[in-house]
């Protein structure tokens, strides 16, 4: 049975998990690693781990299943540091928002890639850092797991159970598709609320426009508030799959522009209308 | 004092202030206005309204005030069948969501200009009709006139005291000015809202990427389930400042795919982290 289960990163996904697993007694003893003593200190005085480590191979080298919650900029380092330190049978994973560089990262620094389970919990909000974690945070939402062919069943198997305990629904998918589908649905969206901030800023009275920005706004806006060096790494490891998505959308908001600017009723309209059925539909149908 | 208010269109925004002006018995009677029987039909069974019309000339003409609360498209319209019914000392104001081409049918179409105070309550949110009215959406709220040099301070006066029971904050400014800040701050980021749930619509497994869509895609998107026929109308008739606010946002999301494209990190982590001080600003500065 798992004795130790390592949660490298203890932020808000982290710091839900270690929450969630000490809450359904998943293990014996969540040990928690981070750089900041201080930050450390924090989530073992909120009860969030058992335990606490800044010494990334001390950390693993008891550990049954490691969990790498770091940003994606992070990930190739961790599995650097650890890859000497790790039980034979220890399973790692971790809940990047990008996988196919995190598994190309895996397969370059890690001994043994078999043993490796790439994850992406599709929960958080715009808020970070252990202090927002709650063990509720994955109940209903839906983990994606995008094992390789190497993958052992085994390794799928343990974290599998442990996301199952968290009340996640686990689906499985390769880490390509993965990366288009949450490069539509989530990145993308992200990128289009910091980008209207942003945009908003630069206009010559900013000041009274924002002040004039309605709930609407607020709402449309909220995920801008997301930790900028999460998001920025996620650019950076999502590139391709990100201006895919990009440039489809400046197409369909410059075709809007002309309908507009041609003043074509029908076509705004058209527009508008088939929008407004699919959320509607999105809305009744999958939540 | 004021006796008769008649409300010509009875939808969100017009029954939502039908019921403010009768539950804070701001006059003696609230006229309902509207082409379809069964829509007031329910408007009368649920107490918005004291009396329905069908007949605009005959619903005006003992009105001491005129709220025209119909989609801009029908505004001129509405305007060139009451004038000749109104008495001599109506005031009538609108609550639409573009100021400069509702000043120009008003101009052309009302027989005393003077009497007209365009007017736009930043109220409202993606339900529509009769049914999602309610006395206190404006509570807290802000309210915009625009009042012309012609009108009448007697006449801005009267609809002031107006939107003031309901519970709004009055403030005014021109109507051009009006229409950029609504421009950047509203009619932007619902079309952005539209756009984003249409670009996923078109790609291969659309299906799919609306199951995957988490949370931040439906706070982002919740105002892409607005009235078509509402914002078709607004997208026409404020299709100068839409436009360059448009043009404006599809630079900045040109130059952010720029950065991710020649993996520029500091100048991908400057835009997010300047957006997100900026929201975050936003939040604790201004609501």
């Amino acid at each position: 049975m798992i004795e130790v289960v390592t949660i490298i990163g203890v932020g808000l996904i982290g710091g839900s998990l270690a929450r969630a697993l000490k809450q359904q007694g998943f293990c014996k003893a969540v040990v928690g690693v981070g750089r900041d003593r201080k930050h450390l200190g924090r989530a073992q005085a909120l009860g969030v781990v058992d335990r606490c480590e800044t010494d990334l191979q001390q950390a693993v080298q008891d550990a049954d299943l490691v969990v790498v919650a770091v940003p994606l900029g992070a990930v190739e380092g961790v599995l650097t540091e650890i890859r000497q330190a790790l039980k034979p049978d220890c399973v790692v994973t971790d809940v990047g928002s990008a996988k196919v560089t995190v598994v190309d990262a895996a397969r370059r620094r890690l001994a043994d890639v078999g043993q490796f389970v790439p994850g992406h919990p599709i929960a958080g909000n715009e808020k970070s850092g252990v202090e927002a974690s709650q063990a509720a945070l994955f109940r209903g939402r839906r983990v994606i797991l995008t094992p390789l062919p190497e993958t052992r069943s085994e390794a799928l198997q343990r974290v599998r159970e442990m996301w199952a305990v968290t009340g996640a629904e686990v689906v499985t998918m390769t880490a390509e598709h993965h990366d288009d589908v949450l490069a539509a649905t989530s990145h993308l969206p992200h990128l289009l609320a910091y980008g209207l901030v942003d945009t908003l800023l630069r206009m010559d009275d900013s000041e009274e426009i924002f002040r004039f920005a309605a709930g609407g706004f607020r709402d449309f806006t909220r995920i801008a508030s997301s930790d900028p060096t999460m998001w920025h790494d996620i650019c950076l490891h999502n590139s391709g799959p990100i201006l895919r998505s990009l440039k489809r959308f400046i197409g369909e908001l410059t075709d809007l522009a002309d309908a507009i600017e041609r003043h074509d009723s029908a076509g705004v309209r058209e527009r508008l209308q088939r929008a407004k059925a699919a959320r509607d539909r999105f809305v009744d149908v999958f939540h």
